[in-house]
C-alpha cells in the first residue's frame, strides 16, 4: 500500500513484521496452519511450568494492588486451566477452514469465469483486558483463518501474556511458519494502544474486547478499521399473548443465569394488558433469584418496597449484575420504541404465543439478534454452532453478532479468461 | 443507540430525520420500495425541464470559473441524459431484492431455529464529486436495499442536485414512503462534510466516491465507519509463458480503452525471460494507442527516445491518463513483490499460458480482483453481472471489489424457540 509511512516506533515495527508474516501465511494450505496449532497445543502443556511461574508474578502484583478477588481469579492460570486452553486450541484445528471458500461464482455472458473466494484479512489487532486465556484463543482463531495477530492485553497480565506468546511463537516457528505471525504489542503504556490505532495500512482491523470505555476509545480514535464488540443492553419483552410460565423462565434465565456477560438481559418490558397477572409472578421469581428490580410506577405499585424507582439512567445501563430495569408498555410498538431508544443493539427477546406479534417484533427490532421465545443468553458463537468466537460484533459493517472464523476473512475476486478484453 | 447525542446542527438534524426514515423503510416489503423507484423514474422524465434549468445554473457558473470543458461535460444534464438516468432506475427495480435473503440457517442441537437474514444498513452517506447522475443512482440503490440516504455532492453541482433531490423526495412521498429517505446534506461548505463524518450513531456508513484526496480525508477523519472506494493503481504482469499477442491486446485494452477510470492499468511488469521479444511489440502497440511509457532501464533501452525514465513516483502514481509505468522483473515473485509494494489493492492481471504461474499469482496477489488472461477493465459491477454498482471497495472489511445491492446490507440473527433457556 502506498499510504504515507508513519515514523518508526517499536509498535509500528511490530506491525510491519506482522504484515510480512501475513503475506507468508495467506497462501499456506490448511495443513500448514493446523500443524502450527497442534504444535501450540503441545507446547502449552509442555511448558506449563514457565507459564504458571510468569502468571504468579501478575497474580502477586494484582493482590498487592488490592485487586478484587474475582478479577484475580480470572487472571490466574493453573495447570488445569492451561490444559483446558490447549484442548480449546485442538478444537479450533477441527473447525472447517474458512480460507479458500468460494462465496460466489458464475460464468459471465462473455465467458469469463468469476469466483469470489475467502482470503485472510491480513493483520488483526486484538485489544483486550485481564484474562490471559484470550491471548491463546485469539491467536489460534487468527492463525486458523490465515491471519497474523497483534495481541495487546492488559498491563496487569503482561508477564503471563509474554510467557504465553513466547510459547506460541516458538511453536509456530517449529511448525515452519513465521514466528511474527503471533506478536505481543510491546510496552504496557496507553501510548502503545494509540500507536496501534493509527497504524492504518499496516493493521487491517482492530477488535477491542473488554469494557465499554475501552471499546468506545478504540471506536472513536482509531483510523484503522474497527469491529465494535460486546456491549450488551439486552431487553426481554413480554407480550400480551405470552405464556406466563415461559415468560418467567426466559426472563429469569436471561437475567440471572450469568449476569456478568454481554448477552444477559438488563431490562424487561411488559405489555400493559398482561401486567397485572405477570408482574407479581415475575417479581417473585426475580427476587428469589437474587435480582433487584428497578421499575417504573407500575412495577413499583406491583411490588411495594421490593422495587427501586427507575430513571433514564437505568434504561441506559448495562448492569452486568443482579439488577434489572423494568417497565410496563402500552403495546408492542411502544416496546420497540423503548428498545430502539436505549438498546446497544445486541440482543432483544420477545415472549409471545402470537405469530403476528413475533413477526412484527422480529421485523421492527434492529439488533444483532432477535430471540423469539428463547433466552437472550443464546447469542454466542458456541451456542450458534460456530465452534469458536472472537467476540460479538454490535456494529453493522462486515460482521454482526457472534463472529466465528468466516468473520476473520475478507474475499477477493478471481477472473479467468482466454485473452478477454473490453 | 445510547451514544452521547452531539449538539444539533442542520446536518445532524438531516441525519436524525434520515434515521427515523430508515426505521420506517426497514420493514417495508419489496413492492413498496419498487413503487417508489418507479415513481422516481416517472418524475425524472416529467420534470426534466426544471432539472435542466437548475443544471444550466451550475454549468454557467462552471464555465465562468474556467472549468475544463471535460468536467463541464460531465456536469451537464440534457433531456436525453435524464431519460437515460430514469431508465437506469427502472433497471434497479428489476434487480433481486437483497433484503430478507437468508444468508445462513440451521436448527441447533437444542432445537432452536437459527436464521441469519439480510437487513438494510440503515442510513448511508454518499460523498461524491461533479456528476449529478450519481445523485439518482446512489439514491435508487440505497432505496432498493431499504436504506435512507444522505447525499453530499460537490458544491459545483449544488443547484442540479437540489433540483434532482426535490424530484426524488416528491416521488418517494407520492409512493407512500417518507420523503426523508432521500436527503441532500445542506450547505456547500467543507464543514458539512466534517459534520457528516462525525455523525456516529446517526449515520451507519459513509461511502466516499471521487478523487484520492477526498477519499483519504474521509477515511482518516471519519468516526462513522467508511467504505474506501475506487483508487486504482492496477498492474498487468506479462509472464515468461505469456502468449504475446494476447499480452499486447490485454495490455493495450487495460491501459487505453478508458484511461480515466480506476480499473485502467497504470503499470506493466514484464518477465525478463520474454522482455527482448515483448518490449518492442508492446512499445509499438502502446505508442500507436497514444500511450506514453515511463520505463526502467530495460524499457528505455528497448525504445530509445520513446520511453521516459521512471522513478518511484511513477510506480506509485494512478495516472488516469495515457501514461503507463513499465518495468522488467526477474521473475513472478519479483512482480508480486513490486505489486505488493505499490498497489492500491484494486486489480492486477497476469498474462500467462502456465497453469502454475496463474495459480501462484492468484494466491500471492492480495487485491480486490486478480485477472488471469483478462483485462483489468473487467473489475466493475456491471461487468460482474451485479446489475448496479455503488462503487468499488478497496478495503478488506465488509465489502471488497465492486459493490452491488448485497453490499448495502447488514444481517441480523433470528433465533426461534419454544421457551428455550440455558
Amino acid at each position: 500500500m502506498t499510504s504515507s509511512a508513519p515514523q518508526s516506533t517499536p509498535v509500528l515495527e511490530t506491525a510491519r513484521r506482522a504484515r510480512e508474516a501475513a503475506a507468508v501465511l495467506a497462501p499456506l494450505p490448511r495443513t500448514a496452519r493446523d500443524a502450527a496449532l497442534l504444535a501450540i497445543a503441545d507446547a502449552l502443556v509442555e511448558r506449563t511450568g514457565a507459564i504458571v511461574a510468569a502468571n504468579a508474578e501478575d497474580v502477586a502484583a494484582a493482590r498487592e494492588a488490592g485487586t478484587a478477588e474475582s478479577v484475580v481469579d480470572r487472571l490466574t492460570l493453573t495447570p488445569e486451566r492451561i490444559a483446558a486452553i490447549a484442548a480449546d486450541v485442538r478444537q479450533v484445528v477441527a473447525l472447517p477452514d474458512p480460507v479458500g471458500e468460494v462465496v460466489r461464482g458464475s460464468t459471465l455472458p462473455n465467458g469469463l469465469d468469476l469466483r469470489q473466494v475467502r482470503v485472510p484479512l491480513g493483520v488483526i489487532g486484538i485489544i483486550y483486558e485481564a484474562r490471559p486465556n484470550v491471548t491463546v484463543d485469539a491467536a489460534a482463531l487468527c492463525l486458523k483463518s490465515g491471519n497474523a495477530v497483534l495481541l495487546r492485553g492488559s498491563a496487569s497480565a503482561y508477564a503471563s501474556n509474554s510467557a504465553l506468546v513466547d510459547v506460541l511463537r516458538d511453536a509456530v516457528q517449529s511448525a515452519g511458519l513465521p514466528a511474527d505471525a503471533v506478536q505481543l504489542v510491546p510496552g504496557r503504556s496507553r501510548e502503545s494502544v494509540g500507536e496501534l490505532m493509527r497504524a492504518r495500512g499496516l493493521v487491517d482491523v482492530l477488535i477491542p474486547r473488554g469494557g465499554a470505555s475501552l471499546i468506545r476509545t478504540v471506536v472513536e480514535e482509531s483510523t484503522v478499521p474497527v469491529i465494535e464488540t460486546g456491549t450488551g443492553n439486552c431487553h426481554v419483552y413480554v407480550d400480551e399473548a405470552a405464556d406466563l410460565d415461559m415468560a418467567v423462565d426466559i426472563l429469569v434465565n436471561s437475567k440471572a443465569q450469568r449476569p456478568s456477560v454481554c448477552n444477559a438481559a438488563e431490562t424487561v418490558l411488559v405489555h400493559a394488558g398482561i401486567a397485572e397477572k405477570f408482574l407479581p409472578r415475575a417479581l417473585e421469581a426475580l427476587t428469589q433469584a437474587g435480582v433487584i428490580v428497578h421499575g417504573d410506577a407500575a412495577w413499583q405499585q406491583a411490588g411495594p418496597g421490593l422495587v427501586a424507582p427507575a430513571t433514564d439512567e437505568d434504561w441506559a445501563t448495562e448492569y452486568l449484575s443482579y439488577d434489572i430495569a423494568a417497565a410496563v408498555v402500552p403495546d408492542l410498538e411502544a416496546a420497540v420504541a423503548h428498545i430502539r431508544r436505549w438498546t446497544s443493539g445486541h440482543t432483544e427477546a420477545i415472549v409471545t404465543t402470537s405469530q403476528a406479534a413475533a413477526r412484527r417484533f422480529t421485523q421492527l427490532v434492529d439488533s444483532t439478534t432477535v430471540a423469539v421465545n428463547a433466552s437472550t443468553r443464546f447469542t454466542d458463537g458456541g451456542q450458534f454452532g460456530f465452534g469458536a468466537e472472537i467476540g460479538i460484533s454490535t456494529q453493522k459493517l462486515h460482521a454482526r453478532g457472534p463472529m466465528g472464523l468466516p468473520e476473520l476473512t475478507s474475499t477477493k475476486y478471481i477472473v479467468t479468461g482466454d485473452g478477454h478484453t473490453r
